[in-house]
């Protein structure tokens, strides 16, 4: 007995020798864009795209403040809520299918020939490819229109380049032939909304309407529009813990509802949370292409392979599924078939299950932020903390997007394996034997235990009917006990058989909960432990650290502040640089001087007022007052704004008195 | 090849030809004591007895009105938390021994000798039993000599018969020859607490001292005791939730003494849960007795049962562990050893977490109950319910008992399954291969691995150092971002590595959650599931509905207020009664009545207040206050208290003007 045929007698079904099959075979296929020399041009490409920025930024710096090298070296603002999202997350969108495909690929990197030390390669890569698509970020940061048709440029080729390589070779030996094609598609589709922005913001630029709008961050309208809304609107949504409870349909409409995220006008997302929802779209996309390529394709070679040898080793095995050697493998055939079914229904299950899932993190987002932002601590979190920045709540922040990918990965894999097992089970223990009227093994073995089960029902209707008729008794819209000694004596003569309810019950509960946390594997923004040792959930941990940053340092009130702050100080600026005009002109100065006098006063009034409003609304900035006016005056707004805010501090003192 | 050799072939190191074995072989054995007839015989008894006490019952009545013919039908007060425990704590065990020996011996009930429809017995033992021990209980509920001499000779009986049948046959076939001895050990040690109890309460009959000691609910003095304590201390315990946080020894010590239980004087548990403890107690010794006895005979007879054929079987499977045939039988029996060894430690280990467990569930269970008689609904059921008698409440309090020894039960089992796998792995890729020095493929692979963890390590290291220095600025005691930009550059740089760090987190929080719930799975008391959906969580439902039960109906408060109630109408009565003997007797009645006048005023005056403090410190109670009062005057106290409840719906209206 020789090991091939050792291999051959074990898994029959699942590895038949090839030479049976007419597996095609895929000739090896070198693109006319070798994918080596097009790494080598696009590496040398950004480089000099980004020196050309670099200049650039270095002639706009004398212009613009705000922009220049810095700007350049971070081109994403991840705090920021109104930026337009586009360009940052389809850059983050091409990063991860790079990464997918530096994991799966034999050859990470095209460097080499030599696929040895895959491990060191991945390693270099997965430092290389944000580098290298660094530069489609940074063509967006200057607002520049030599940086618009640079990144038009360098999008276009990425595009054009991957395209080419696809249609020139679209089958590749890699998991299945068609395996690497559909899993550049993200990819693809990534590079070409870039190769479509671009222009487009060339064309606005040229047309004079971009710069209103990629506007800055501050003087964004939106800050000031969500402002207006909570001032107009009272907060009714606290008393949604009333202890009257609504109706079943109600309920259940409200269940689903819950899962739908409809887009509400006085919300936008942070630009994490954007890319986070992107990133896990594209993980769900290609987890469940490598699921169903990686796997569908044997079962169905296994299916074809099948002839009459399966009745002899079978035989082998004591299984004698028919005298027929044809009827045995049309079954087999069959069951396999249902196998695959299963595997397939399986994966689309994990797949829905997890797009549902994203929807309601959406929505449990918001609700989360909106909570935050008025201050609502306890019911997000379920204790007191302080929200601020510290370290591990900042390395958290800036894993977040990351562990999103990689939590749905790994999600997906164990609801496939997990939903393949209860399928498999339920087909073949259930659905088949009912559709033959065979083997029945389940449905007998609970027929049998008939007397058990009538017992339980009797048991459990006894218990529910006697108390709700016998041992509860309504007077004046209260209820209470009602024969005590009888409930005694059931409570005591039931003992036994509700032992035996009780393993049901529990049962049930390793059931439920098993398949709850399974199911929301995927999900950070929910702690799969109980409620007191919900920190211990690494994925929630970070989840809640995540938050802390994002409210505590892009709060839209306290934007839509510094946004009011840096208007006024314009307003002065321009109304002073007004009044030494009219001085040149010879204007009567008291009666100006008098005007901004009276002006700037109704001003402080009005401040004092918005302010007052805005921290009883949102008392949540109250902790981080203070320090805030040193925060704007130190990063936001530029030396000249000192003066204003020491009136500030002045303003708060005053405000302190009232 | 016949089956006997296939099987053989398969399994050669679990189960060997028993020709092998030198086992022990043992005889079948009848006890004196028919087991038959002793089931005969002692219901016959039990009828008697019950008979007898029934009589006794009814000739009682004349003299007292709370006992007799219904408090026989009742003899447990499970909503008593000052009765003496013992007797129905006792009779819990032994029922719970009986029905376990019904579910895991062949033949349930020895009235038939066919074991043949063992589930119909099974369901008729399951009601059986509990009528036959309830004569134990029933004893003691008159408070009656003879009662307490019929109950001492009954539980002899019992005690002296199942004793006297295991010295008779202490090894049976069933499972393991020791196996029904130690598990009729729980059962013995119950009895043997009923034949000391039942003289003892006699002899304290006869001394006199029994009325004392087993007194009636209401008049007991713990109800008084715990309002004493409540109104001495002001409750500090609500600032637990403060926002600073302890060092970590101290949280570490908080965390350990968290699972150890202290008695308090000022709290008694309720008999409920003083009999689930008991019951979860007896469980968990009678699971892990089943789980050794059940395994570790076989595993010992397997291990002594190797011989040099192992060495040919493991080489049909291509296994050569050595060319010296003794060798292989020293590694296997050594192999074999192991997974004994790792069985008998995941087996311990499985009960040490059960009994911390328990010992963790008393302190939370006392907690809670504390938590709602000062009426703070929110901390235990992080939702604002109504405390009040309900259907699925009562039938959940009437199942509490039997789903804890359930869930202990199903629990222990799966921690044991789980354990004994992570060992196993522990112990066959960790432990053993170090020792040896051969095999290391887990070490290999990891060690083969070194640049990935190196970089994983450096960018957790990168993220957490820049995060500390860099990107957090302290000033003026407050924290704030800095840097802002090179954050945002780091954060896109090491999108992807964080990616690969996610994969590592979500498999430790799929192992932290899995041993998590695995741990707690035999825990009603705290719910497996996110906070937001704990009531899917069968049994933490069940447990907070047992909850609502206890507190609503027996508060302590409630109790004493009852309780004195009750004392001050025997004190009207005494006094109604001096005051006719006075006038018998010619004493001037002008006088004395004044002198009651004055009295009941002041003890009036003292009651408002008394009336008022409670209720401010109970604000759980005034929801129930009408209702209660109608309550104590149908349930409670009788006929002659109806001119004192309207009296007190009076003080009731005069303390609503207050």
């Amino acid at each position: 007995m020789d090991k091939d045929a050792f291999v051959d007698y074990e898994y029959p079904d699942l590895d038949p020798p090839p030479s049976k099959m007419e597996m095609e075979v895929i000739p090896p296929c070198d693109p006319t864009a070798d994918d080596r020399l097009y790494h080598i041009c696009i590496t040398a490409i950004s480089l000099v795209i980004m020196l050309i920025l670099a200049i650039l930024a270095r002639r706009t710096k004398a212009n613009n403040r705000q922009k220049g090298l810095p700007g350049l070296l971070s081109p994403v603002n991840f705090l920021d809520h109104t930026q337009h999202k586009g360009l940052a997350v389809a850059v983050f969108g091409v990063l991860l299918c790079k990464l997918w495909g530096l994991v799966i690929s034999p050859n990470p990197l095209p460097f080499t020939a030599d696929p040895e030390n895959k491990q060191n390669w991945v390693i270099l890569g997965v430092f290389f490819y944000p580098a290298l698509y660094y530069p489609l970020l940074a063509c967006g940061t200057l607002h520049n229109k030599v940086g618009y048709v640079l990144g038009s440029l360098l999008s276009w080729t990425h595009f054009v380049v991957l395209v080419w390589q696809k249609i020139d070779c679209p089958k590749t030996t890699l998991i299945h032939k068609h395996y690497s094609l559909f899993s550049s598609l993200p990819q693809i589709a990534c590079l070409a909304f870039l190769s479509f922005q671009y222009p487009l913001l060339l064309f606005k630029g040229l047309k004079g309407t971009e710069k209103h709008n990629v506007a800055e961050d501050l003087s964004s309208s939106y800050y000031k529009e969500y402002v207006k809304k909570i001032l107009k609107k009272k907060p009714n949504q606290i008393s949604t813990s009333s202890t009257e409870t609504p109706k079943l349909p109600q309920r259940i409409m409200d269940a689903v509802k819950s899962y739908i995220y409809r887009p509400e006008e006085a919300f936008r997302f942070p630009l994490k949370l954007a890319i986070s929802g992107v990133v896990s779209f594209i993980t769900l996309y290609q987890v469940g292409l490598l699921l169903i390529s990686g796997v569908v394709p044997t079962l169905q070679m296994a299916r074809l392979g099948v002839d009459e040898d399966i009745a002899n080793v079978l035989a082998g095995f004591r299984i004698m599924l028919s005298p027929d050697k044809q009827e045995v493998v049309r079954i087999v055939v069959y069951y396999m078939w249902c196998v695959e079914v299963c595997y397939i229904s399986a994966m689309t299950l994990s797949g829905l299950v997890n797009l549902a899932m994203l929807m309601r993190s959406m929505v449990l987002h918001r609700s989360n932020l909106k909570g935050l932002y008025r201050g609502d601590i306890y019911n997000v979190y379920n204790c007191q903390r302080s929200i601020r920045a510290s370290r591990p709540a900042l390395v958290c922040w800036m894993g977040y997007t990351s562990f999103t990918a990689a939590h749905i990965c790994i999600g997906m894999m164990v609801q496939t394996m997990v939903f393949f097992l209860c399928l498999l089970i339920t087909v073949f223990l259930i659905i088949i034997p009912v559709l033959h009227r065979q083997n029945l093994i389940l449905f007998q073995i609970l027929w049998s235990m008939w007397p058990f089960w009538l017992m339980i029902l009797l048991v459990v209707l006894i218990q529910h009917i006697t108390a709700r008729f016998c041992f509860i008794k309504k007077t004046a819209g209260t209820r209470d006990l009602n024969n005590r000694g009888n409930l005694f004596l059931l409570t005591y003569l039931l003992f036994p058989v509700n032992v035996l309810i009780g393993v049901l019950l529990a049962v049930w509960r390793m059931i439920i909960t098993a398949l709850f946390n399974i199911v929301h594997m995927g999900r950070l923004d929910i702690s799969l432990l109980n409620r007191n040792v919900e920190a211990f959930d690494p994925a929630y941990r970070c989840y809640a650290h995540y938050l802390k940053i994002e409210v505590s340092q892009s709060h839209p009130v306290m934007k839509a502040f510094c946004g009011m702050l840096l208007q006024s100080v314009d307003q002065e600026t321009d109304a002073a640089a007004q009044r030494t005009r009219d001085a040149e002109e010879g204007i009567q100065l008291v009666q100006q001087e008098k005007k901004l006098c009276k002006v700037s006063s109704a001003k402080r009034a009005r401040r004092h007022w918005h302010l007052l409003y805005t921290l009883v609304n949102n008392p949540s900035l109250v902790g981080t007052r203070k320090h805030f006016q040193r925060q704007a005056a130190e990063s936001f707004v530029n030396g000249s704004l000192s003066r204003s805010a020491k009136e500030g501090s002045k303003k708060e003192a005053a405000t302190k008195e009232v």
